[in-house]
């Protein structure tokens, strides 16, 4: 057990730092964190912020030597920082095999599939011709996504006609892409599992996810119908990665049941915001937990939760959720609105 | 209200400090501490920490500039300070008439008294000779107490047998006392309220308190028993005081379910910290929420807690305690463990 008092370093400034912060001085630890902007949502709460460009090797060295175990908000942390952090000697979890994996959408597919987790169906697209052959294999509509550094719905285009191929193609640039079929599915559904480097884990039950425009609306935990399969399957995805941390994995539930996997996060998540008013251990107090080899904690809700993340404009509610009953308010810090940032969440609280 | 964005001052260095920022910043705010300290439990998680005396005008006005608003996280802060900060042109809640009055005891019972409200039978002794007229009106055993700055039974005597008078009037030293009845209470209860600038006010449900050895033990919210008068009377503190802010009430209650007000606080308070996991807007946030001018939100619990502290070695069982179901750990930042020091707090959450 890493001992209260130890200093936990965390690459990223975004709100999953923060919130990560939060967690991490509850449970008596000192927190860094290291991330090029200088007052973003997780700089304003750390002990101590080092800001710096990822690959300034000064910076990082001296971020390393204080803090006695590193960990990250971010999975598009370059992997060269975790090595060159791990070199300067201090761990960092989860380790580089996780951000590899989770990086690049081929890698991350395939390596779900060859550890038999069912995977949403996908072609590597390097060229035209694997477009064609792609759209041959997977049919249409399906679509078109750049292998790395893609979020809330960037960097990704809908294929639905033959003729819009080459102009997605062309579109999304000359870097790698990834063919997805299109799946019919009924809803998606997401497990925040933590591990503990002695392979200890644990998992919040199946949270359900609602999008809109390709990003999180809102997370129900604990989702209204379960899905056996789905905590087992991020189990096995955690297992095959030797994963220290939390985790989240995103599946689609197609009208049968069966369970896809969307993506995983070598991270925090934002379905599992709603564990911050569940009356157990949260997400980001189970990822403290699990880097610094604590018990992982009691991770079963008290109460249900349904989160709603307050996404640019919404955040001018928030004098009218101030005043409703049983909502928790959570706010980043960050001082501009801008259309599709996340600014908040709020957490609605009902019982069981 | 006070926009997200703006910077909330904080004076005072400790735990109580720590989980206003950790509030204050839950709803957008940029946090500020002041207090002599350098690594105390509420620098640690502030944005920017003013380390320097509370009479270093310098310092104090930087601060004072810095903040859109100036709140404190301990009652003992000088009242001049107070002032200082006033007069820079930066408001300070709560205001300084609720500290003069709560810095010195025979002002505070005064003044609850003259409020209509029922206070501890007391009588000022500055003087061998008062307190043998004390003595006589009061009865034996009582408490002879110094007027200003005790805490955690710090500061104060039981006078059981006549003979003792002069030897405790001593020790106490030269400086100005009260004589307190000794009252054979049944239990100590506390309430827990806040009160915006327009008069707005608002309270948590009973909550019920154990000591041990003069420091806070236990506290149950809700109490297993309401003496519905106890919010009551806390309403008409607060009122009297035209109070901005959280403040404690804490009374003795008679066999005959009689209250008497033991001590006010004007601040957030040790017996309130288990509304941090009872499911409501807590303590920390109401505080926050009163000197900004927001909605006081729901202060209904949604489930019971019980708070224990964990005071100088009991700290060491944090492994045990991690492990325990339906337990939320709370860490103080400090880093030496010392007999009598509030080390941090659990909280026990159960059905109501």
């Amino acid at each position: 057990m890493l001992a209260p008092g130890s200093t936990i370093g965390i690459l990223g400034g975004g709100q999953l730092g923060r919130m990560l912060c939060f967690a991490a001085a509850r449970l008596g630890f000192q927190t860094r964190t290291f991330s090029p902007d200088t007052d973003g949502p997780a700089s304003q709460v750390s002990g101590t912020h080092h800001s710096a460009a990822y690959d300034d090797k000064d910076a990082l060295k001296a971020f390393a030597d204080a803090c006695d175990i590193v960990t990250l908000e971010f999975e598009n942390i370059p992997v060269e920082t975790v090595d060159f952090i791990t070199k300067s000697g201090t761990t960092v979890f989860p380790r580089r095999n996780a951000l590899e994996t989770a990086q690049d959408r081929l890698t991350e597919k395939s390596f779900i599939r060859d550890n038999g987790v069912p995977v949403t169906p996908f072609r590597e697209v390097s060229s035209l011709e694997q477009l064609e052959a792609a759209i041959e294999a997977l049919g249409l509509p399906l679509v078109l996504k750049t292998r790395r550094m893609g979020y809330d719905g960037l960097g990704q285009k809908v294929i639905r006609d033959r003729a819009d191929a080459k102009a997605a193609f062309e579109v999304l640039g000359d870097t790698p892409k990834i063919a997805e079929g299109f799946i019919n599915f009924t809803r998606e559904v997401s497990v925040v599992a933590g591990r503990r480097e002695d392979g200890e884990s644990a998992s919040f039950p199946l949270i359900e996810n609602d999008h809109r425009n390709h990003i999180l609306s809102h997370s129900t935990l604990p989702a209204p119908r379960d899905n056996a399969l789905a905590r087992d399957y991020a189990k096995t995805v955690l297992e095959a990665l030797d994963y220290v941390g939390v985790m989240a994995v995103e599946f689609f539930e197609k009208g049968d049941g069966s369970l896809l996997v969307n993506e995983i996060a070598p991270r925090v998540h934002n379905s599992g915001h709603g564990t911050m008013n569940a009356g157990c251990v949260d997400q980001f107090e189970l990822h403290i937990r699990a880097i610094a080899g604590w018990p992982l904690g009691d991770l079963e809700p008290k109460n249900a939760v349904i989160m709603e993340n307050l996404i640019g404009d919404d955040v001018k509610a928030l004098a009218n959720l101030a005043k409703e009953p049983a909502t928790h308010i959570h706010m980043y810090g960050k001082k501009d609105i801008r259309p599709g940032r996340k600014m908040a969440h709020v957490n609605r609280v009902k019982p069981l």
